[in-house]
């Protein structure tokens, strides 16, 4: 068993403002998802994007909204969740005061 | 996307003070994996037991321990993750005043 504060996780920089902690990965010994958690600070956008593998998303602190290039397709707040299908368009902004921060789940790739 | 709040989803009883919300299941459209929230009444404890599937767990709320026939390995509180590699015995016990709460990601039988 492995187990762990997700504060002590080093955030890798994804791009200016937008951190992400991977917290369980095949070096815990994980046989098939990875869990992280993704920061975004105030007025960051994380910019539209797809690819061939789903997110399972939980809302832990703060406040955005998802996208896709038609708009806002969603709000997150603490306790929302959100499937994003393979292949999907999804971005994400933070729309409030303090970071966003969610779990994000993904398959690990084999 | 699939957007929804947890706590809209019912908790189903595992058994007396223990409860599971299935957020994200193949019904969602997920592939891969299961995302669970689980919730423990104070007091309450749930039996170690095992399974040949891992657990990829993040506490959002309330204090515990996790445990094995042995005793207690490891202290549950907001902001800890937990990975429990497949067939490891473990358990849980509620030692706070409120409802411990954790989200728990398991594969999805094929």
């Amino acid at each position: 068993m492995f187990i762990q504060e997700a504060a002590q996780v080093p955030a890798q920089a994804v791009q200016a403002g937008i951190g992400i902690r991977w917290l369980i990965t095949d070096k815990e010994g994980a046989p098939n998802f990875a869990m992280r958690v993704i920061e975004l600070q105030p007025g960051v956008v994380f910019t539209p994007h797809q690819h061939p593998y789903e997110h399972e998303i939980y809302v832990l602190d703060g406040e955005g909204v998802v996208t896709n290039p038609d708009g806002d397709v969603g709000v997150m707040r603490p306790g929302v969740f959100l499937f994003v299908p393979p292949d999907e368009i999804h971005g994400y902004r933070n729309t409030g005061d303090v970071p966003l921060k969610f779990i994000c789940v993904i398959p690990l790739q084999k």
